[in-house]
């Protein structure tokens, strides 16, 4: 990616959020401060505002895009959100991706397989839910499950998994050629964190439907998880779809950082507002007579 | 309908806005007051403050029912917007809809059908978009073009679509029987105000995308629109999906009447945050120690 500064940049970033946040050869998600705000000058109280200002502006890009999809462009973004439970990704889905226009989302969770999907190849639910032309998809979990949970828990043997990084690269390398813009994301909690918000879902009634006893249980497997989180971004972080790591223990800030994420892929996209195709005048003159 | 009053339904409407929308036998598309705000007291000013407020109850409401869905409940909401171009069906969609949790909205827009969609039924296409279990689904344009502008434009001979409007209420009996809450809207602009909005489109080029020149030429079939309407409303306003009727002229209003009869759809469901289907103390403990 181009290190040139975003001409509108908030100040309250020091630089382009994907400068600090790119997956690099040589990290360790062992090592990540899930608790450090990267690139970010601000504190806590600047968020709600600049969310609110900065959430307008995806909004304002993704109809753009969706406008010129109307003119044949072809184009689209995929966001990707993997991370463990509570990490935040609802929180993304809810305050980020939501301040778009529904007319121009499409919203895609990938739970746990159906046997319908199970009897297909791992990426056909994935194939089926890929965002058309003009729209910001959302993959609220994705086909990093299949490296991830299914590597944990030995739902497929080794022989299999280890072939689907591969085979993922090759996945996103088409759908980047087809006009995908990729914007991958994985989120990240300490164990501290994590035990706080799921202890806040056991207090809170209206929180009791986001627990999931089951999410307990893997909390235990966490060395192996970061094991897997580990391999899959050292060996899926491509040129087409570089993987973001985003420490997540401040909502706040990975709210921020994702809208930032957003923005700078579809202003990557040079959009305008697509000219009309039409003669103007024309139909001043029509419509003045209709 | 029931006639009794929400709790908190805002003092500036006089009643629950479906009394006065609701399609009555009778009642003429061709008498419609466009720019009337029928049942609301307040004004133009009052607008952003209350549809921000009845927006966020909107968006509670419709993760309530997401978070039932979870627990096994299949109910569902669908939407279903028809009106004429620049009646405001996308502002709508973005201003009141666009409110809620994208995980929890399913959006569906109908346009020119595929010849793949074309080689069906005509309720094929819009069978496949039904918004499933916890969800709130919208339909922009519907099955009811099917009945209009097919109608309209003899796309189809009379023996067919005259059929039609028994073969939809039929359908929506059974998907209300299958748990799904029907609002149906009808919006209402003036000749004159659509002109006004048409001519906006042409006067900005971020507006160029939403302009078609045969919108001009609707216009001109704007009496037998109004028939198809007429007959719409007559035919296929039955008791599990009634037609609301919404003067448009006013944007402020229609978005604000929208978001009462979704926000009265859902409390119409008794909805309350599902109860723990867990030990919550013996998980309590469970977390602690994890």
């Amino acid at each position: 990616m181009s290190q040139e500064t975003t001409d509108d940049l908030p100040a309250l970033w020091t630089h382009e959020p994907h400068i600090h946040l790119a997956f690099k050869p040589g990290d360790s998600v062992a090592a990540i401060d899930t608790n450090a705000t990267p690139g970010f000058k601000g504190s806590k109280r600047d968020a709600p505002d600049l969310l609110l200002e900065r959430a307008e502006r995806f909004a304002e890009l993704q109809e753009m895009l969706y406008a010129n999809s109307l003119a044949g462009d072809n184009r689209k973004v995929l966001l990707v959100l993997q991370g463990m439970d509570t990490s935040g990704k609802g929180g993304i889905v809810k305050h980020v991706v939501g301040a778009g226009n529904p007319q121009g989302i499409q919203y895609a969770n990938f739970g746990k397989p159906t046997e319908e999907e199970l009897a297909h190849d791992f990426l056909w639910r994935v194939e089926a839910r890929l965002p058309t032309s003009g729209h910001v998809g959302v993959f609220d979990r994705s086909h990093y499950e299949d490296v991830l949970i299914v590597r944990v828990h030995d739902l497929v043997a080794p022989e299999i998994w280890s072939t689907r990084y591969d085979t993922i690269n090759d996945f996103e390398k088409r759908i980047a050629l087809d006009g995908t813009t990729i914007v991958k994301v994985a989120m990240f909690v300490s164990l501290d964190e994590q035990k706080k918000r799921l202890s806040e879902r056991l207090d809170r009634p209206d929180k009791y439907w986001k627990y999931n006893p089951a999410d307990v249980d893997e909390r235990l497997l966490w060395p192996r998880y970061q094991e897997a989180y580990q391999a899959m971004l050292e060996r899926t972080s491509t040129d087409v779809a570089p993987w973001h790591v985003i420490p997540c223990d401040r909502k706040w800030y990975a709210r921020l950082a994702v809208t930032e994420l957003l923005i700078e892929a579809l202003e990557g996209l040079d959009l305008s507002w697509p000219p009309a195709d039409f003669d103007i005048e024309a139909e001043k003159t029509r419509l003045a007579s209709a």
